[in-house]
């Protein structure tokens, strides 16, 4: 667990060769046992691995690198989410659930040799009309993925304890690495 | 890591043992090497173990059940966010960030034998005030901890087959349970 915690990286230089689709099941299965406010789920996935589509995607999305053959964007159902959770639920606990289930995701690939990326920067806009995404449903992060043809060293990470405070802001949790 | 990303519950039942310090260091080192937009890194952590101080935390958590000895609170240091990442980073990257430093957290506990659930209703504006929190760092999440008094049967999932879609909103991924 925390060999994959630890060496996970965010992949940049893909192989072409593609993404078995029994893989693919195992990693949606993986995200959607994360947990949710309320058991809401309210997670919505739309896999990508149709090189058209991949194609068009890759246009819009500045944050898409090298040739990964397959990307899944991760949507928010913002009406089931409404519905169970209010405007809380819509607003707010979708992102953080989608993120918890995109991180399973990412450790699951890990653990089957695949390399994965979070990208962030694309168009919101040109991602619906692309993939016919109605009204309702918002898209929230896209992670691509693919067989690694890079190593990528750790990036550097702040010091514990510049980020770790002990039972009040401003106090020291003693013994950590500085 | 299936088995832990399946495996792993929201605990509400715990004993009064407490957690361990040097367990709480790995918690918090898993939590950091969780990938971060820019590598912006945005989060920070509160660890809470004064009873007394937990005694209040509870009081303002409704989410917040039983008894656990250790309570986490994950804030995004938008300042530092807003620096590297404007309003974007600001805004939307921190909460997607943390999210997923939460679930590395959720995760490496789970492989420690603890159990865990995250709270998303506390007051903020109280919690705030406890912990003493300036201007320009935003609590996101509570993670309590502690060791599981309970086991817990796993919560219903939505079927595959109605959260998937391919290439296009609306279209079957073949062979999804449904």
């Amino acid at each position: 667990m925390f060999e994959a915690i630890k060496g996970r990286r965010s992949v940049r230089k893909y192989k072409t060769e593609p993404v078995d689709r029994e893989i693919v099941k195992k990693l949606l299965d993986a995200a959607r046992w994360a947990p949710s406010g309320g058991n809401i789920q309210p997670w919505l996935f739309i896999v990508i691995d149709d090189p058209k589509v991949l194609d068009v995607i890759r246009k819009i999305s500045p944050g898409y690198f090298g040739e990964a053959p397959l990307a899944i964007l991760v949507c928010s159902n913002k009406e089931r989410a409404y519905k169970v959770g209010g405007a809380l639920g819509r607003d707010y606990l979708t992102v953080a659930d989608c993120a918890m289930a995109v991180q399973n995701m990412l450790l699951a690939a890990y653990a089957l040799g695949l390399g994965t990326c979070v990208v962030k920067s694309f168009s919101h806009t040109a991602i619906k009309e692309v993939l016919a995404i109605p009204e309702g449903i918002e898209p929230e992060l896209l992670v691509i993925v693919g067989h690694p043809n890079q190593t990528s060293r750790p990036p550097p990470r702040i010091p514990m304890n510049e980020i770790v405070h002990l039972n009040k802001y401003g106090e020291k949790f003693p013994g950590l690495e500085g």
